[in-house]
């Protein structure tokens, strides 16, 4: 097993012999381009370091680790189009720096590219690997399409809440987590624990993200605090806080998210409704359930005490993140 | 064997049982719609046909043609975003009908659903029409973006013109063929030269598309007569007649081509130049050549003269087209 920051630095070495730009030129630039902005690059990492916990060859895992970083950035394209967003990771995204067509179609190739990248595998592991990601990869869809729905509607319930997040980030988390098991030949069963495991803490991660969005540090957090509460975002913290409230804080925080709204005190009044009704403390308990959950998983794997250590190290490290 | 329309019977009765609606219906109403659309039903077709001419069982085929086709409505719903397009079929573009962001994500979910029409294929099945298809989309793709990178350039050349129609058109074609060939366990000589057999059909028919644009009878054919010269499109027809013409005829087509013309005679004025220059004529004889070419391949098959004399003539009826 090599740190994560060894394995991040092999698969950018990886990531870099990969983007080279072919002809046509301005369909290839635009993948070069957002492959190369950056990131913790976690989901590839999360593929390498499951191959090794499995006994496998991080090396065999590379391409998998590739097209779950291709997959996510094809996302990233498509979501910021559907979001108009101007910036990723503080530079132009690629609708901006080029136009909507560009991205839609990059995007598309990108989506592609991802699939090919399992061609290198035997026919069985071939099969298993595309299955996975075609699965994945239309959960992740259904997910994205599930938050523009909510978007427009005023019944969201936390179910269908976590159903989003579920779908929209935390299969590809797990994904990235079996397919690393899948290139290491591991059991059926640990296949399906990894995928648990990876999920449900791409579950907290992402109630972690919603949390940090309205609590975080503003001097540690890299993106504005209060963020989704001025885009009236539908968060857990938004819905718990709604659920938790007595009918007066429950119409003020409705009013607070009405599009009419234009408080320049909104952040601090929502803020101090998610802590007073408890909405806050219940994220955070949410937020310790789903890496529990996680953690349980773990003690089924076949697999050494120290490797689950250091699994359970990486969940910790991952939620006292600030950032 | 059985006859065209038969064929497109059994696939029509398949596409519709495919084509129910799940959760979220925002997501998946869109990819019913334009898959009820209609059409030829062309490629899936020959999918079919190409089993049954291998000896195979078309039935066997059905999800591969389906596969095909649920790829080819993707590329049309992204397409149709990128051309600003109102119709489809005669009826609203997805992207009208709903919007940009649905047609950007619905059409996502196509592409990842033509992989998935794979997966009951046994695991060297599987790869090797998983292997194909991703070639092909990504040829499709590059076939799009030179299009679109030829409508702001003056120095398009015949043969990349020729490359852009086989990419974005002839390909899939091919690849649809070969796939009846896959699924029914031809040869890869045989897979090779189906392949080649649809490519060159596939071109001929593109151009025989360029053609009926401009010289198509009124009375018959579907689209608007002139479409192409309306738009300024640089086809064969008009990359010829550069090529063909004196300097007076290239000044005055380059004129008529020009975003400023306005001339209501325009259409009148630029057949009459692709019929003196001679490049209606050279059009006409690069149809039979490519027509002529897949001919030549069918020698090289290793199936019955019947079933040569039945591709054969599906390639005369396709050629003698007035729509």
């Amino acid at each position: 097993m090599l740190s994560i920051e060894k394995y991040q630095e092999e698969f950018i070495t990886y990531l870099q012999a990969y983007s080279t730009v072919k002809e046509p030129v301005s369909l290839y630039e635009p993948v070069a381009y957002i492959l190369g902005l950056g990131g913790k690059r976690l989901r590839p990492v999360l593929t390498l370091m499951s191959a090794d916990v499995f006994n496998g060859n991080f090396k065999e895992a590379l391409n998998a680790a590739l097209s779950i970083e291709v997959f996510h950035n094809f996302s990233l394209v498509h979501d910021d189009i559907m979001d108009d967003a101007p910036l990723r990771r503080g530079q132009k995204t690629v609708h901006e720096k080029w136009d909507v067509n560009t991205g839609i179609l990059s995007g598309d190739a990108m989506l592609i590219m991802a699939y090919q990248l399992f061609e290198n595998y035997e026919a069985n592991t071939f099969q298993a690997l595309s299955k996975l990601f075609s699965k994945t990869a239309l959960e992740v869809c259904e997910g994205q399409q599930y938050d523009v729905d909510f978007e427009t509607r005023n019944n969201v319930t936390i179910p269908e809440y976590l159903k989003m997040i579920e779908y929209k980030t935390a299969v590809l988390v797990g994904a990235a987590m079996k397919m690393g098991a899948i290139v290491a030949g591991a059991s059926v069963a640990d296949q399906d624990s990894i995928y648990e495991f990876g999920k449900n803490l791409g579950i907290a991660f992402q109630l972690q993200d919603d949390y940090l969005d309205a609590f975080g540090d503003p001097k540690t957090f890299g993106k504005q605090v209060g963020g989704d509460i001025i885009e009236n975002k539908k968060t857990y913290l938004y819905l718990k806080a709604l659920e938790f409230s007595n009918e007066t804080d429950k119409s003020q925080l409705l009013e607070l998210f009405s599009n009419t709204n234009t408080s320049s005190n909104k952040v601090n009044l929502v803020k101090h409704i998610f802590t007073t009704s408890g909405s806050a403390e219940a994220t955070k308990t949410a937020i310790a359930d789903y890496t529990n959950k996680a953690f349980l998983v773990l003690e089924s794997l076949n697999i050494s005490d120290t490797k689950k250590m250091l699994l359970k190290n990486f969940g910790i490290g991952l939620m006292n993140r600030t950032v």
